[in-house]
């Protein structure tokens, strides 16, 4: 109980928080590079940060080719925007690809990295970030990670730096009104596996727990409307408050197994991350409980129901799963062993453990 | 429910978090002021920070001259020395006192105030600061502010700067293990207060209240405790983290007539601050529930009780109280008028509504 907790990003929350809030786009220069997705235009977020630079007479450039899970060419070419344009500050405004990618461009536009993405030793250059999600579940608007795919080892791959956390976070749950009911209950189990994997975490602690239970209570206190796909907006602004919270968290903690397995669903069969790590939760909470018996049972305090109830709810907003053939869970068991998450868990996880876990949840 | 969230302080927290951390003080140069009051070297947390120190090859001078309610002479006196002996930086152990003693001490090191503490625009050049707070209360760990006696205006007066955070907090509530009951008791009450202000403030929003509501559930879920005078280690832990939270809302919300009003009773009659803001607390809320009917509901709710519960709780906590001559009454409403805590309320009060919560509470 002794984890440090440091989250130094400017949090302003509600609804129109940005057209309110643009004295906090001010300090940071002329112009921005804004990083977004296709669909920052569509949910209303890229006019609005339009109209708040507007008003501070700052001016934007847009970066829309940001795909689902972001590769090291697509931050390579927004570093390489942001260097001739001399770009002040990034806006993120999307997902986890935007946001995660957004500090890669933030970093890459003041650092060279020869070596490599991956190898870089990140230094404290980086533009000045404001990020905006518009979907509520990575929690990067409060991370100091951002993870791109890395195609040489096959798998997504995290970078991380004190130096990466943005400077500021709105967050509006209006810009996720029409977002998808598959990608709101993706993300919203993505924000959830956070709280739960931070608390398993050995670098968990009295302050993360807090803020974990805090994002599990928000995030499951919407269980019903995720169930209903009907969502209010004080709804909407919950989840968003619940995955910030629950970003918080692990950028305190880390994350566990579940995330080092789930990136092999992801790379290999295009599994939305959330949902990769949803299909895994419970299992792994087995699995946890049977190399540790007991260690779980604060996880299960803060939700206020056990392994089975919490199984079957995941389950019902899962829906039906692709079974993976035998080797294919052998091998990402493997990839997963060599994921620093596995030693981040404060359960031991074998690689046969791993395995277990897989095979019941995808096997 | 658009206000800003930001608390750029790196919490530790837990049992013995200070020797488990002594990395935590290496980046701030060799030799620290260690600013305190006489206590710090009973409760264990001067010892451990003189340790903490040693392990890394770094020194401290100590400066225990901080009286209760810290005057200018003693910030001034502290800084003469932080100059003289050129540290680096400044580690703060005790409660509100030395913390908030310790923020204008790293300030005016670097600093020149020739228009005097309180006139002064506090600029960004302030040594490094590591809060170790031995009273669960105050928040000042998370907080920009430093409460300062202005014996000119005959009152406590406030300095603020986003300068003044902390770098680092360290939480352990086994300094407080053998802390007095009544303070004990005062302090817990001030955090109550925080968190309750911070609710009814202009600036509070959805995250703050979401701080707000943990600090409540953990600072009056040790109420029994409080009551008895007996307290286990997780209910020390679980006062000072509530009491951080709290303060965690107030960096952002700020406080409201309830402080105004308790400085007169702290600066002419020495009741303790925590005690103090005990003794409005509920007729404050009476009263902003009689200008704006609904506008306490939220707090009842977080609360989990209502406005008689409440002030039945607190006063069985408090005890005895004081009663005072009708024309301090009407002097201290005056002078509260006056306090810009007033317009941070959004409850609106006249001089006449605090008229009234002073003669309620200690008429």
């Amino acid at each position: 109980m002794d984890a440090g907790f440091y989250v130094p990003v400017r949090i302003i929350g509600g609804e129109n928080c940005v057209k309110k809030g643009t004295q906090h786009f001010a300090p940071f220069g002329q112009l921005a590079l804004i990083v977004c997705g296709k669909s920052a235009a569509r949910n209303g977020a890229l006019d609005d940060v339009k109209s708040a630079l507007a008003a501070n007479g700052q001016h934007g450039i847009v970066y829309d080719g940001i795909p689902q899970n972001p590769t090291v060419a697509c931050v390579v070419e927004g570093a390489r925007l942001a260097r001739e344009h001399r770009v002040n500050f990034v806006v993120a405004i999307g997902g986890g690809s935007p946001m995660d990618a957004a500090k890669a461009i933030a970093m890459l536009a003041c650092q060279d990295a020869p070596e490599g993405l991956f190898a870089h030793k990140i230094g404290a250059a980086v533009l000045p970030m404001i990020h905006i999600p518009t979907t509520a579940g990575t929690g990067s608007e409060v991370t100091p990670y951002a993870i791109i795919t890395n195609d040489e080892l096959q798998t997504k791959q995290s970078i991380s730096s004190p130096a990466l956390f943005p400077h500021v976070a709105f967050l509006d749950g209006k810009y996720m009104a029409s977002l998808p009911q598959d990608v709101t209950v993706n993300t919203a189990i993505d924000a959830i596996s956070h709280a739960v994997e931070g608390m398993l975490s050995v670098r968990a602690g009295g302050m993360s727990d807090l803020f974990a239970r805090q994002a599990l209570a928000l995030l499951m206190g919407e269980y019903e409307s995720l169930l209903a796909g009907s969502y209010t907006p004080a709804g909407r602004q919950n989840l968003l408050y619940g995955s910030t919270l629950a970003g918080m968290v692990i950028a305190n903690t880390g994350t566990t197994p579940v995330h080092g397995m789930g990136y092999s669903l992801t790379y290999f069969h295009g599994v939305p991350h959330g949902r990769a790590n949803g299909l895994l939760l419970a299992n792994f909470l087995k699995e946890c409980e049977k190399i540790w018996p007991g260690s779980t049972r604060k996880v299960f305090d803060a939700l206020g129901m056990d392994v089975q109830e919490f199984a079957a709810k995941l389950k019902a907003l899962l829906g039906r799963r692709k079974k993976l053939p035998e080797e294919e869970l052998r091998s990402f068991a493997a990839r997963a062993a060599k994921n620093k998450n596995v030693r981040n868990c404060r359960v031991p996880f074998t690689e046969e453990n791993l395995y277990t876990v897989l095979k019941r949840s995808v096997g």
